[in-house]
């Protein structure tokens, strides 16, 4: 397999500097390092499932999907993690789409796998990458298609898109959000556009149930829309059976665990803070702020690639080179926020290397 | 999600006759009801796994399946199921590909959504399905790649096929050959083609390890070819992380366990013995040979819609109606070969409504 430039690569990196991967601290990756209580039980009920084949209209795990989000089951299309549904979105929408950058790169490689035309736009860097609607008013009719994703990866910072709705609504486009990361955000109500799936069919969103759960592994996200000519092309396609039996099950649990959702939101505002403010006393970096599990770094005086190696020699550390983000550079690492002893344990090496 | 015509609809099918779906005894389906010994602690060391991603490359679980199998680790391609692999397959192979009649309905539908041009040939009904070579040979100018499935679903019945990859391999076409079911074959060694995948790169095989492993909800399968071209075309297609957390690490198991995989084999023996003995006394069905772990039937009097609602509604019996198969009509079922206990309730079941 050719390198896709994802985080999360431990094993190759493991051996590349002679270290035992179990002994590597990955935060190239932005998971939840905690997980709901009961999980062995629900797992070992997934087991169970798993000796015959899934619903393969997966209609349980698409009403309990609808009772967490408050979304019809019909407008719910489950996948084998968001991956699924993104690569299945862009055989269902219309030829061009614009992609605002820097930004997860699996976006543009699934629309160029399916002959889309791929416009970049740049969020505006000099100011916490904010979204010019100027500039998407400028291109309104260059792209059928916008892509966002928030809070955005690399940088986290949650953004208002009310505005940005409403120009693509206006226009008739197709709004496409990947809100993979907005179940760590604080206010996730207010930012969410979750809530008008039902009134715009212009309205596309994406999410992964996995990362905030902490169970990558386990691949389970949806799309959620009320664009009934995109679900048709989407199920059109979609490969039978995609989605295993323990995410399956899982979905029974999860969702209604109130204490873990609280706790894990509770827990992410106190590390942010933390993180942010002990990340902001090093004078050699440019902190950028974020509302959600990971945080962008620009370094002053060193290259990404330098540090990623430092941290993973001296510190058993693996962060992720930011610089093949499209808009970004050779200055630029993204950190995940981890549990507290891993983050202090990060912050030690990066004051150690970086100075205070 | 449209209705692909598959089995395994146990929920639909109990919902529409009033029955608990956990009362259904699944006959359509053909999942061996056996699993390996230790399969709880492999599961909770998966969910272990689960807490991080898997690795991109699933380099170990490539190792695993090249141990098993005796093929290179780099002509393995691991897939979402053997699903997965069969999508991928037809977006990087040749315009024209000719698929033997009657067989899984994926293979027809997975070429025509990458727009291949799909020629339909005919297996010999009146000789066990047999394939028949001089009509591959008078076709062979018609088709770039030729799928068939063997043992064949739905009939069952295992073919040799050396002649045929000879014809292939001297007109250079391509051989793709659905082997799912091959490990429930007594004499395996003699009849699969995974001993010439590293000969010859005009063979692609597809496998599925969940069927005979007993748990398709874990979702595994692979692609094999030594054909360089398909592969680098497959991984420029591939999305990331398909294959789930519980997968990756129970491929460290279950191709050990030699134990399991003879007392399978054993199993199959004298349960088709069984079955088709006892089928066979029933005068009013033709029953067709098989060397795996389903059996095809032809009823004489009853029409397929008939029996399978009399078997669920009598027995809670689900069988496959075999009836939209390409090639067959409304006269044929396809039941799985089941633990002993249900295999004697069938029977039961069927010679009480079809007579002795």
């Amino acid at each position: 397999m050719k390198d896709l430039g994802h985080g999360a690569n431990v094993e190759p990196m493991a051996r590349m500097y002679n270290k035992n991967p179990k002994d590597i601290i990955d935060f190239s990756s932005n998971i939840n390092p905690n997980v709901i209580q009961g999980l062995e039980e629900y797992i070992l009920e997934g087991l169970q499932e798993s000796r015959s084949y899934p619903d393969i209209k997966y209609t349980n795990l698409r009403n309990n999907i609808s009772q967490y989000i408050d979304v019809r089951p019909e407008f719910i299309i489950p996948g084998n993690g968001a991956t699924e549904i993104i690569y299945l979105l862009m055989k269902s929408i219309d030829k061009r789409i614009a992609i605002l950058n820097p930004t997860f790169s699996e976006y543009e490689r699934s629309a160029r796998l399916n002959n889309l035309d791929v416009i970049n736009l740049n969020l505006d860097e000099s100011n916490e990458f904010e979204i010019d609607l100027n500039n998407i008013k400028e291109n309104i009719n260059k792209f059928d298609s916008l892509f966002v994703c928030n809070p955005n990866n690399p940088n986290g910072k949650v953004k208002n898109l009310e505005k940005l709705l409403d120009i693509i609504v206006d226009n008739n486009k197709l709004l496409i959000v990947d809100e993979t990361f907005m179940e760590f955000v604080e206010e996730e109500e207010k930012y969410s556009l979750v809530k008008y799936v039902e009134k715009y069919p212009n309205l596309f969103i994406l999410k992964a149930v996995t990362k905030f759960f902490g169970l990558p592994g386990i691949r389970l996200g949806y799309g959620l829309t009320s664009n009934n000519d995109i679900i048709e092309k989407i199920y059109n396609y979609k490969e039978p059976w995609t989605i295993n039996s323990f995410a399956d099950t899982l979905s029974n649990y999860i969702f209604k665990d109130q204490k873990y959702i609280e706790d894990s939101k509770e827990y992410y505002i106190d590390e942010r803070n933390f993180m942010l403010s002990e990340l902001k006393s090093i004078n050699s970096i440019h902190v950028y702020d974020t509302d959600t599990n990971f945080i962008l770094i620009r370094l002053n005086d060193k290259r990404a690639k330098e540090i990623k190696v430092e941290l993973l020699r001296e510190g058993n550390i693996l962060i992720r080179d930011a610089s093949n983000f499209i808009g970004l550079d050779d200055r630029y690492i993204r950190i995940a926020i981890k549990s507290h002893k891993e983050n202090e344990l990060l912050i030690r090496h990066m004051k150690k290397l970086l100075g205070d």
